[in-house]
């Protein structure tokens, strides 16, 4: 008589994890360190890429811009001559509001991994569900623009959470707003205390050196990822 | 010997339209009106209600917050004495990141229908699946923040379809914005030609009076509800 084993293989059971993984492996084949770029729609994810990777310093870019219709993300990233790969999420009734890892994948033969160091995946504008899908990526920063005022943290936990770095963008507008930085800085040391975090505007090119400075020390591996 | 009649029941598989029918029917049982106010994050749905709520000219008023975790928006609601309801959709990881008809039946039973007018139900903040999920409403008003960019009816276009008003908010940054008007109302005229649009600021008041109106309108049915 011999026992049976049942093998639990958990990972196994979801899809997603899968492509992730198989995502990973051909991210680390071709050497490429890759950013998940997340935020609510409007804070300024496309605007921050246009401005900072026009020169980054001999890191080659390539970007992956995720929306539900359309190119205008993708062709306002046209003149920096990179490679720039489109996906739309609308394949169903209203789009999908994430990207994940099969529709990343599905796009990896359109982009030429062995040329490039660097590859930002630009996600749909959504504060709930890109966090919940790993689509095989190394960091993910989280864009959060102070016009959507300081109490986003404690709204949107899990995407506050599930990042490496918090850019606070549109800061030239705190002029003309009520919102509170402190406030906003409580808020997110609730959800994720220490997670670092950069102050910048992409208008007045406040704080875009320091993007350009972390994203390249990614790339190279000079600067050490951020906690998970 | 006798023919066998398959009747497909299209409607029957979608749980969430029938029970979008099924509170649709407790609203008019109640002569309840019920606003579905959707956008993204941070478009300032929750400071409008604040704006507009405190002197609704007789109708009564009811709210139904929809959050992803906390109680923020229900608690900044509190100062105006109204019956308010607050559903957290964080029943899973993440969070849901839209009501569906069966979260707003839930809270049925805590919100008093008879001895309100106007119900408005303010969904998560997002722009991709609010749209997907009637709840029951009569109103579905769409509000977008100058701040977001004036691209965002091209790129989410069934959030921007799927409603009868539209409400352009925070009009008051448009001095230190690079934000087009004309081109908004392109974009939205190319997804949905001839939708209502109101252009407002919560802060400085501009445009309130007229959202007002346009609420007690709806609640009294003096004005008619919008084309769908």
């Amino acid at each position: 008589m011999h026992r049976t084993t049942i093998k639990v293989v958990e990972d196994a059971l979801d899809a997603n994890t899968t492509l992730a993984k198989a995502n990973r492996s051909d991210f680390d084949r071709s050497g490429v360190t890759v950013v998940n770029l997340m935020s609510a729609p409007g804070a300024g994810k496309t605007t921050l890429l246009t401005k900072v990777l026009g020169d980054m310093k001999g890191v080659r870019v390539g970007v992956l811009e995720g929306d539900v219709q359309g190119s205008l993300d993708a062709d306002r990233l046209a003149h920096l001559h990179l490679p720039v790969v489109q996906i739309q999420t609308d394949n169903g009734f209203g789009g999908e509001c994430h990207l994940d890892a099969n529709m990343v994948r599905s796009a990896l033969p359109d982009l030429p991994l062995d040329d490039i160091d660097l590859l930002i995946i630009e996600n749909v504008g959504n504060l709930v569900c890109p966090a919940e899908f790993k689509v095989g990526e190394d960091i993910r920063i989280m864009v959060s623009s102070v016009t959507e005022g300081e109490d986003k943290p404690a709204k949107y936990p899990l995407m506050f959470r599930a990042c490496e770095m918090v850019i606070v963008n549109k800061i030239d507008l705190l002029p003309y707003l009520d919102y509170d930085l402190d406030k906003f800085n409580y808020y997110l040391d609730g959800v994720h205390p220490e997670v670092p975090r950069m102050f910048v505007s992409a208008k007045t090119g406040e704080g875009m050196e320091e993007l350009r400075d972390y994203l390249v020390g990614l790339a190279t591996r000079t600067a050490a990822p951020a906690t998970t």
